[in-house]
């Protein structure tokens, strides 16, 4: 089966928002084992949503829309649907008991404007949008399906989680799918194909790869269907588990660990797992590892803390680097960044320290240390490792994101001792 | 004039990668004066994209087409480009002395593989492509424009800007365009707007206004229209500073600046310009203030560094915290905010700092101190000034966001003497 995503806002095509939504609804579906045959943005305009609705029923099995369903005027896309499936808006007693409690629970007075969103066609089924007042709606037509979801990434994300993958499984009879993500670093993407190149011709058909590299790392996902039956899953799984282990034999060393989305995840669970503590000192980076780790709820219980010197009184100060290494080495150099790792180690008082120093660019390179020469280093009570990354690019936020990335792979080693 | 906007690649349809390229065209082309009616992605399936072009060269005036032009099976962009325009493949000398160049400045030897990215529909236009060795096809047919660019986004940013957009507007001799954004701080999208209703109905007809709402700040960008003269031009430049002039009569005291797109590029000017120097310290915020003024270009120039305090401990060793402030008020309290803001100011050396503490969520409040409670302090010589802030959220990045913009707005009030 296959899905057509519409993302209907006004916002969407002036480029102030990016349309976040089409690719989370994309993955989600792409995971669940639904092919996404097109996405498509308009804007509030009645017949441009009714082509691109009418085209994408056409063509694809589901059609999922969002966006359009406040209360204000520009929101057309009931009033679109309704005409769209010869029906007529009719007071929804699921949407508007719906409204009220949330009203009520975030305790304001609900107005008609507000009671005007438990209005839907009278042709389809409400699906309980839990977070939102706004209703999402569930049509049927010769064996086809529409869904009106709102605009909200939050509603939206609760909603396809919740409600609509799960309806959309159980409607089309669709297979089971499981996933195995392997993330590989320090190896190029057509590297490792190369590498890997007997490994993955002789797959199983039932298993698929992809590659999808992100900024200095490739995630290998290998997803494999199954019809929905629990004898057969479990072959499935046995299954992945070898075609792990063949790929282990040819790439191991490049392996950072498995079952994550990304590198920060890995670190998290990693640390969390084995009751370890985390600092940081970047330069280069400029803060980027501390958010990524703190973005994630529960990083307290490791991360002590980070220092961003950016300057080279704060790396004497703060991290307690020699003024003579500075002077002898400069600020991007091996012994600054052993220095900088050891130096907040000890300073926050954690077992684990990762420290970058270098030239992001897209300036400040000389002949000798040019812009994506990058020093990072982790340190541990047994002594720093470091590594020199010549980035060979101009790019700032590439260049910082490599370099994160390269850290994380550096500190996930140490800590489960791989080579 | 409106434009379609047609993103061709498979891995867009998986939602592994955010399309950040629809939103970035159609930004450059809003800004441009240019209507975007719809954006479509389609994966690399020949009669997919067949329907997309000629449904967007029936409804729009220009066609932009990215992706599918690498040397690889996958990419049948031009194929399929030749076969709609009726013309065939020929080598194009331009292409090939750009393809050419850019493996001599890298210093590899061009293969066949890579000269057959020379190859072009014998009846476009090259645009020539300065990054890369993907060419820029520029079609003509009955008074409408086709434009086929690469995927990789830097290359589509560069072409853009500096090939498509211009020849866009020199052949359908578009206005002139002027943006004038305002950041406003401290007011709700809804509260801002009833404010300045008088103003915004008074508006001049060629002005119109639009409501660019992020993490706790509106962005108010006023778009003038006019045509390509250089009098008129200088008129309508005087009507704008009138205008502006208006909505500051009304809410001039929420509005933090001008002429920026975030508030960290407005930190960044106002510090640059006063040549003053900056320092932070962290808490729940954990290095998102820190990477986002580091993410610029230049920043070294009054960044010293900053602290990410994310355990107690730290923050009594590294910022110089009492311990019984900490005892007596907590983590998440005005008192230390103070001397987390104040101890940064004086450890880094720095003329102005910014400190946060609270609670990020999704979980960790108290009755008392919510998820959501955040305190911001911004500290110069002169002393230091709080802001308890009371988001009413669980959603961790949301709070973390609008804790940030919090803390730019008052550093730059600070700095530039707004109440």
């Amino acid at each position: 089966m296959d899905v057509s995503i519409i993302n209907i806002g006004d916002e969407l095509l002036i480029g102030q928002v990016v349309n976040t939504n089409a690719s989370t609804m994309a993955r989600m579906l792409s995971e669940a084992g639904m092919a996404v045959r097109r996405t498509v943005v308009v804007g509030d305009v009645y017949q441009d949503i009714w082509n691109s609705v009418d085209e994408a029923m056409r063509s694809s099995d589901a059609v999922l829309v969002t966006g359009g369903l406040g209360p204000t005027k520009d929101d057309i896309t009931k009033k679109l649907l309704c005409d769209y499936f010869h029906s007529e808006l009719v007071e929804s007693g699921v949407a508007l008991e719906n409204v009220r409690h949330i009203f009520e629970s975030r305790g304001y007075e609900m107005t008609p404007v507000n009671r005007a969103q438990a209005l839907v066609p009278a042709c389809c089924e409400v699906l309980n949008n839990d977070l939102g007042t706004a209703p999402c709606m569930w049509f049927e037509r010769e064996g086809k399906v529409l869904v009106s979801l709102p605009g909200v990434p939050f509603e939206m994300d609760w909603l396809m989680r919740n409600r609509v993958i799960p309806k959309l499984q159980e409607t089309f009879h669709t297979d089971i799918i499981v996933h195995k993500n392997i993330l590989v670093q320090g190896i190029g993407e057509s590297f490792l194909s190369d590498l890997i190149e007997p490994w993955e011709t002789a797959l199983p058909e039932n298993i698929k790869l992809a590659y999808l590299p992100v900024a200095g790392m490739v995630k290998l996902r290998l997803t494999g269907k199954t019809r929905n039956n629990q004898n057969i899953l479990n072959n499935l799984n046995i299954q992945i588990a070898e075609t792990v282990q063949g790929l282990y034999n040819l790439a191991g060393s490049y392996i950072v660990g498995e079952d994550c989305e990304t590198l920060e995840e890995l670190v998290h669970k990693t640390l969390t797992e084995h009751g370890l503590t985390l600092a940081t000192a970047e330069s280069c980076t400029g803060g980027n590892i501390a958010r990524l780790l703190t973005a994630q709820a529960g990083s307290s219980a490791y991360f002590k803390g980070g220092i961003v010197a950016y300057s080279n009184e704060v790396k004497e100060s703060a991290l307690g680097v020699q003024h003579s290494t500075l002077e002898a080495h400069g600020a991007v150099s091996e012994e600054t960044v052993r220095e900088m790792a050891e130096g907040v180690r000890e300073c926050l008082g954690a077992d684990y320290a990762i420290a970058t120093t270098g030239i992001a660019g897209p300036t400040g390179g000389t002949p000798e240390k040019p812009v994506g020469t990058v020093w990072v280093a982790v340190a541990s009570v047994q002594g720093a490792e470091t590594k020199l990354l010549q980035l060979g690019s101009t790019r700032r936020q590439q260049n910082i994101d490599r370099t994160t990335n390269q850290a994380f792979a550096m500190l996930i080693r140490m800590i489960c001792q791989k080579p």
